[in-house]
């Protein structure tokens, strides 16, 4: 837990046994198991293997956390915006959400403001922005052009989070994320294809540093 | 020319002496030579072959235009918009303009207005179109996102052109080629990376016949 | 609707519940909802859900068209020409055609009529252009040796539309689309691999507009 | 020679002096010498050390043959078609004719004969099969096309030569030869790009093969 | 017909019934009804269909031949060896031979004889070429090296017929494909990967005009 | 500037006399022009320019900053690590650096620490902690595998910079990017090839938030 | 089994019967048949066959070794490391160390110790030295860093045995696969990913030529 | 040291003046500096800068040895075999051996015996056997199918060294590398395209250790 970061169990890769094991010893250890890409199949296993614990299920986002009944998350003061650019980015955003979340950050949500239907963006981006949040994250398939206009539009750290939506040449995030990686707005890092883990853990890492120089501040 | 369009000498894959040869006959049969993709070397040669001749050098675009003394320009009643991401997309572009002005088309041109500076784009986009334009062009390099931005906007069909502006991962065209595949505004079509020629040929395919339509109206 | 252009639902990616809502909606807005790339087992249960509409299914291109009983589809007097290489491509030409008539254009086909058939071509190809065809879509996977041929041939814009036929190197359409962007016949431009929604509406645009070019004409 | 082709020096890769020792070895041993793919600055000094030899320089196609004085090259009846889609594809289409030439075939050319112009190819195309060839390559860039529409057309096999000319996506004759292999054409097979060498020696072997035992049979 | 090679109803891409009566109309034209690439579940009811007819199934290769029952095959005279470097390439390897038969050649096999286990290679190709072979098909996946091996050891033309087994980089038959149009040995041309179709068709299109000669010789 | 972030001249796609001008236009603006990737040839045109202005040229980073007399940068107190693997990337590493330093920050640089060597980068890293570092750039090339290491030991954002150094696959840089979008190690986000521009303001962004909150508690 | 190297089923591509006589042929010869990729489905019919056999399964590795009753396993006194990055990618690992230890070796394995968590690393790999290990297969996914790093580490040959685990851009090992051939540790030289086969072979090879020698001093 | 590995100074991303001082860190501290992938434009400077020293330069190569007067090489009494596939690899073949005669190897050649000429290898490898080889590195461009005939004969671990010998599809090296990752015969592990240093080191730790068993043995 020195890396701020917590152990997430990669569930894709995994026996549903397998699973339950290392779940049992990260709560033994720290109170709380997050797994995520989930296989179908291994979720109803394991929520009746941990019904004496809290179980939040994500099931689009493919994703779980288990609490031990005792556990309490801690609150940062860091305030992540979340957007993606079509429904079916969603669940890829809700991981990166659920993961910044489990690091004690709040989260806004801006859902289906893609470029094209790019008016439905300018409002809620403004309102964000009011509200001092210290990175965002867009989630965005196919043409994934999103990131780079919202990157021209603030004044904050972005990280692209191309998703594997879209099909035909460039298809399952690969022009989402070739066209992030050659953004022409500056302040744009990435992360790979559907790893709304690692957007959530990177952007929580800057929204947290933020608000603790924040906390101080206010001590 | 029962094509309504022009034939184009590609320079790169030929010498001096077979583009002169090239020029000599299409001048003859029509009146006018166009050659693009000139190799540098090319274009002194060219210029004192044909100086009896009207030459129109476009050096950034590498695309030389030869007209016959008495050769005129038909004008079609086409409009056609070009746009540019930055500047570095700006010699493709003309190229593409460059065509579909010899096709008979008016151009109105708007450069430099890419998504890192959106704002940039919203006003002269606004005035295209109340000029009834028939067909837009955008190209773009990089991150290759502004045709899918334009297409979100526009109600006329719009070509994506884009160019091998860029480097790294899906550089050199190659995301901005894909994002524009990957598009999801409907209504962009593509060519070709730094097809400007392909470009301006399509747009001027559509914009005559729409004006064809029109002057059969105003008869 | 602003775009004229029809929303389109994606199936592919949500589930159906999801679907259901989302045609509801539009139902409710225009009239009529339009769903692409529907997982087969969405088919049943959408038409169950909308038994008092009227559906049109397409099943082999997986595509569905709910009206409320009351909707009335206008004619723009747009002439889109739809062509096929092979048999296999046809549910993707449906698809496009599709669209567009839903764009209330007038479709006329042509099917498999491939490079290794060509002669099977030339007579239907030139019926089609005696009926003055405002644009044409070519599908064709494989090879996608087509729409450069039938581009050389006819002096309308051509929308190339690579399928996801072939195996092998190049298979799944890569080398339909690439042959495509590669054409030495000016006049076509592409959209994306089994992209027929993005066919038709780019082809429904430029029809619509010489159709309303030709409207005002005739009064 | 048992092969029944001839070896051929690879220039591209070799210093000067090392060609000139090699073409040495092989005018001992055979009384001529091919080499393919030089390197412009190696012509001359090559032209130099064998001026007492008949010296054949095919610049545009960068080979050369260097025979014996005393070399009387076979003459086997096996007669070869080359066909190039474009004027640039025209050097390639030089080097496998060279090749098969040397390995004794009767070649008959017809050049610029490409999918945007194919109402120039059926009329020679018919004269090439009235004089009973053996084989044809076909040799394009770009969209490389036009083998898949000559093998559709033909009953004799095809040899589908793809050159290095196209810019963009797909460019350097990657298309080509993707197209290529995808062919519906059946009878079409391929040689890598640009390897004119590999496209004559194919089609060199199967004409003789077919011309000897035309020979046994006119005895 | 005319072409020498019969019409193959390619399997994979339709549904049961469009084969059926696809399978009907070549049988009534022809006599016989080819299918490759036969999806398993199309194999029972295919053979139910015509139980009247003779069927030959080729389940491992998903190939099918329907005869009428008062079919005759010609036989050409046209003699084709087809290797195979692994066992796993046999099914692939097969599909060549029998269109090659359907086209009436008498086919030698030889199998198994990869670069692993060279030494039970020389024996069988040593019989094959006294065997007066017109040309040989070499079946390869993994590091498709056999057919390279195989073209520097005889004087015939052979054809390269990589084949999808092999897993990691390169897999799936790319590595195959690749090294045999890399190929030093000359005399190599090749069909896509899994194209037993291509490989035979093309085989007996030389092996037939090879046999024809050879026929009118014996007159 | 609303952004946070300076505009950057990217050299390599204009003509000096381009740069020239636009270089003018920010120093009347902003005081200040910075030109990345400037091509060898322009260095001196502009050096000579602006030589009443102060001029900073990094020759290796093809970087040059031209400052107005009166300019004074600001500092932010926001504090960056710059780390390159070998010595080959640390030319990237320095753009990053330049960009950043320019952006107000303080930089620590540790060069030439790649796995090659790892005892050579712990004592200096736990340094750079010790100092509170608040976003850590990681520049290197070939296998890339030094940002991920680097992530696994700090608590603080990391920035992938990969560099094109390397040959043969996954050279130029692909693999180095490919394995840090692949990293297992959580907070690691990062910008395309070579892109010490974009890595240099996504940096700054980050640590002068942090600066800003740390300010505002200082008061 | 003059190689030194056992003769292994590849399972993936062959029925269950066709795999049944293999084995059987190779249990009449040698004593015993190693299975490898083995598909789910043919597990229980071999163990069912073979009941007579002394079977070992390992199932995440789709692995099995069948041996007659007197088979007897020579010991080498070959030593091989075999170190997995993460616990996902122990089972291409095992399959490495079983064909080794079939091959006479003996194996030390340290599993789940990559760059995200390094400092579990060095304890075990200190260990490995000092019990004179001929050489080490490092086994990993995602980032594949860890081979890089262990090679800058020991004075030992590197075996890289990438894994396909990972997901998005380089994902399914390519990234591992490219990171391992572009190491700038010198020492390390890879297989193709999930071949653990390969490495196992290739490792011990080099561990009994050492051990034979070693064989000799202690004579 | 302490690896067993020399450090090579990578000539190619340096400056001449950069690898002078490298140069004279390398010779002060180990007596002997190793320089790879030279500019040719830095031999000559070198020369110059050393011509106090004993000077190895392998033009070919681009590889460059500096020994201080006093260096005496060790003989550790390994033995590698180097086998190049055609005379154009020749060059990367002798980086290979250079490397690994500087770590004391002793280096038995076999040139040009690819398998357009196998027959050419069998007698060569046949003495090199029983000469007991330790390990061999088979260097091969183009087809790169050499590594894995040769590894089918031999019971030694065998090096692939892919060469960027080659044009057209999998040119440079690519089809060579995936070839020889594909390999059917188990033994063989790569390194990257023209990595000779990597090969030799590679092969002279194998053959250093077994060569270390061996005198063990005799003392
Ligand atoms: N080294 C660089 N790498 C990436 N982008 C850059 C670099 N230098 C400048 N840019 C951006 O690239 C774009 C170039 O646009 P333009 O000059 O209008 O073609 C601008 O948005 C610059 O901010
Ligand atoms: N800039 C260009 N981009 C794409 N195609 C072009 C361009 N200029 C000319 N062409 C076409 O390229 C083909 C070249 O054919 P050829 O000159 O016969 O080899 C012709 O069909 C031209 O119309
Ligand atoms: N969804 C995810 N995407 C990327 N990495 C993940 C994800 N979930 C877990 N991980 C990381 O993946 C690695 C899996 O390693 P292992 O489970 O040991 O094979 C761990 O470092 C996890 O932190
Ligand atoms: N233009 C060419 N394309 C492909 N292969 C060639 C060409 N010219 C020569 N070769 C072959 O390339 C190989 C070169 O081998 P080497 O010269 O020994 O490196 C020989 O097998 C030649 O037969
Ligand atoms: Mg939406
Ligand atoms: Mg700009
Ligand atoms: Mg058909
Ligand atoms: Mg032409
Ligand atoms: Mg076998
Ligand atoms: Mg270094
Ligand atoms: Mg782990
Ligand atoms: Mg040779």
């Amino acid at each position: 837990q020195w890396k701020g970061a917590p152990e997430v169990i990669l569930g894709a890769t995994k026996e549903t046994a397998q699973i339950i094991s290392m779940a049992h010893g990260l709560l033994e250890g720290t109170g709380r198991a997050i797994i995520s890409r989930l296989r179908p199949e291994s979720i109803l296993p394991l929520q009746t293997e941990f019904q004496a614990y809290t179980v939040r299920t994500l099931a689009a986002a493919r994703a779980m956390v288990i609490y031990r009944p005792d556990y309490i998350r801690k609150q940062t003061g860091g305030h992540i915006g979340v957007i993606s650019a079509g429904t079916s980015d969603i669940p890829v955003a809700e991981e990166a959400a659920l993961i910044a979340e489990e690091m004690g950050c709040r989260i806004t949500t801006i859902y289906d403001v893609g470029v094209a239907g790019l008016h439905r963006l300018f409002g809620p981006l403004r309102e964000l922005l009011a509200q001092e949040v210290d990175v965002i994250i867009v989630a965005a398939g196919m043409d994934g052009a999103l990131p780079s206009v919202v990157t021209g539009l603030v004044p904050v750290p972005v990280i692209g989070l191309p998703t594997s939506i879209g099909y035909g040449l460039g298809g399952n995030g690969v022009a989402a994320l070739l066209t992030m990686l050659q953004t022409c707005a500056p302040g744009l890092s990435v992360v790979n294809i559907d790893n709304g883990v690692g957007a959530g853990i990177t952007a929580a890492l800057i929204a947290n540093r933020v608000a603790q120089a924040r906390e101080h501040q206010s001590q």
